[in-house]
């Protein structure tokens, strides 16, 4: 008998995280990870909805404990699937201070969430992805969601880009490990504005039609990573509005 | 009454440049430009009896004469239609030479096909992208096809990494000066052998399976970058097996 | 009356740091930070046997009350003295296991060592740099130490490489921000393995003559950056031996 | 009997490469060459005033014929002396013209003088200093300026920037190459507007005391790359004013 495959995604809120949860869940059934069930709940509710199989796991991926008990929780209620897709979609506070103004604790929170996160995730969804390497559709992915920091510290973005870039490394060498195992793993630099509820009176790009970038959009591309043939893996990409300087 | 929308592939043979033209005449006639008629015959024939439309245009694209003449070609043969997507995947030649053992023209030959070329080709496909922002099913898109000495230049290959910057300089300076007009201007990073009936033979990443790279899943992407929505371009992607080193 | 002015080298033992500290102390007095007295003893005494002036001050820089304490006893030492230059060679540790095998631990140590460290002691340096920007003989300086895994995510590198891209996010976005007021951040590639009592039996570059790299060059590199006219600042420069493959 | 060593200074006028061949001047012979007398005219006699040795050859780098005449002449003025230092400091152009309003004459010509001029020039330079490696008081060395456009292909940049990415690649692949052989080959990215009586009324970074890149403290650092102990080679530094956005 054939596997049933399911995908995980963790940071699902509004934006990013839900359009991607969506997007997967046409395929697969998905669960979402977020440190609050108000951030994932309208979007299990439009999976279901539109067909689709869907939960939420309460976890924040910066404590160890609480993504070891995130993974107990998948593997009581999807004892027979296996991980075709995870995506690490965390990553959240820019200062946006001056650097003589913040305080340690804004690097350290950009680390948690952005690096620490990332790597305690990881090390529960790649022994999964890895027994996916025979039978899954497409190749097992490990997506990451970068950002314009993750390739450059600009003013007021140490801390910001700090975790940023850390992410970026360990996306980076663990590409490098688990890619010659079958497993793709692969990075997206969001360059711009999300098109997203909570920014919706924020003028960006001076308003331009499309200025903002639709989470759709970048689940279209996230989709596409991981229908990619093996032998054509993309490890990064950039993503950014038509009318975004760079 | 609606536009026709075609496809320009430049650089067409049996590697890349074939697979993207079938899979671009999926959706749109195809015009294969190539020095001699025997690099793209073979995939008009394979297009056509796939049911797709498609011509070739002998054409030198490091010659100004040349390109301006297979312009107006395609001018006459397609008077109705506009151009949704231009792909240049010209840019052979690789001395491999101890650089004291290079000649000037293994320069120039770089330069020739991987800068000027894709110049000369770019300031007549540029202008009918413009003409097609409103209209096309996809954001008019110029791709162009890169290496991994579009980002190192390895040693001897000082010729070959010098056509493959310029190239990539120019696609740059392109997207940041046509995207804000709506042209998608994207460049992809092909890092590995491609698994082509001349390489057959070649052993690379010690015989895995799958270990050169597909023409049709360049292709795939290809196609994924066309089709991106206009708030979610991407300007640089790489592509290359899962057991490639990097 | 002329200020005098004083260098800050955290990170000392028998490698960059006490060869950076030993270079300044030509010019300036040095204080020597490290974890344990042992690691500066030996270097104090040497800049003070060759005339220079120089202490050591037991420090912590992951601790945010380590750091405040030793610029307090700074402060005490050299009440009437401004500080000219501060050079951050602190980032140990590399796990170099499989992802699998690492604990997060392992990534918290390069985080605490790599960033954190950076962070708090580029917050209580800075502030002096500042004040001595219209006096110092030379652009007051901040110089951070890097390595290749700044730039790469290596197999086996996920934890090491991910303290040392965050410290070069952290450096360059100090550069962006205090450059225009006055201060020179820098950050140095270093590339290679270094010529140290410790590393002394470890066969690097085949065994070549200077296949590893003199500590005593990288002060001469980091002297180079502090003297840079402010017209010219260098931000990042790599150092490698001769025979490095990179 | 010792040998004499002399260098050599491509793309001499009134900015870098004047400041450069005064810099090594004050420890070598020093050869200009520049397309027109009157480029170097004024330093060679600058030089001379202060006790230097220098003379100039007219030359157009992007000649074959002409640099290998350069060379001969070389040859004869100084038949005893070994070369130690080549500085390629020619690359001129920038149309800054819309891509569409550019002709391919404006991209040729950025090629010519900024990758064809660099690799005709290393092709003679290189073989003399691989004959100085033993002798040499320092590393012979190959050094190459570069700009903002090396890294980045902006608007309205399409030529420029790819002339310069070109000439990066083969700086590169020569630092591999000819590294392990003992010759220290380095690349400069001048980021910034450099202070030369040309430009003396162009308002860059509003005006800012300094805000203008010191020819002469660009030299310092070409002297600093050229000292470097073989152990610790830079491949690459940037250089920019202190108030440079970047």
């Amino acid at each position: 008998m054939a596997s049933q495959f399911f995908a995980i995604v963790a940071g699902v809120g509004a934006g990013t995280g839900g359009a991607v949860a969506k997007r997967f869940a046409q395929a697969y059934p998905v669960v979402l990870l977020a440190r609050k069930p108000e951030s994932y709940n309208d979007v299990v509710s439009e999976i279901q909805k539109a067909g689709g199989k869907a939960f939420g796991v309460t976890t924040d991926t910066a404590d160890e404990a609480s993504v070891a008990s995130a993974f107990e929780t998948i593997k009581k209620e999807l004892p027979d699937s296996k991980l075709a897709a995870a995506i690490y979609n965390v990553g959240g506070g820019r200062g946006l201070k001056p650097f003589l103004e913040l305080s340690v604790e804004d690097l350290d929170s950009s680390y948690q969430s952005n690096a620490r996160g990332l790597f305690l995730f990881a090390q529960k969804a790649l022994p999964l992805l890895l027994e996916s390497v025979e039978e899954s559709p497409h190749p097992p992915s490990l997506i990451v969601t970068g950002a314009t920091a993750s390739l450059r510290g600009s003013v007021r973005f140490s801390d910001f880009a700090a975790g940023k870039f850390a992410k970026r490394a360990i996306t980076q060498s663990l590409a490098r490990e688990f890619g010659p195992k079958g497993v793709h793993v692969a990075h997206a630099i969001i360059d711009g504005g999300i098109d997203i509820p909570r920014l919706k009176d924020r003028v960006i790009n001076n308003g331009a039609p499309d200025g903002k970038i639709s989470p759709d959009a970048i689940a279209e591309s996230y989709w596409h990573l991981h229908t990619q043939h093996r032998s054509a893996f993309t490890q990064e990409l950039d993503i950014r509005p038509y009318v975004e300087k760079f």
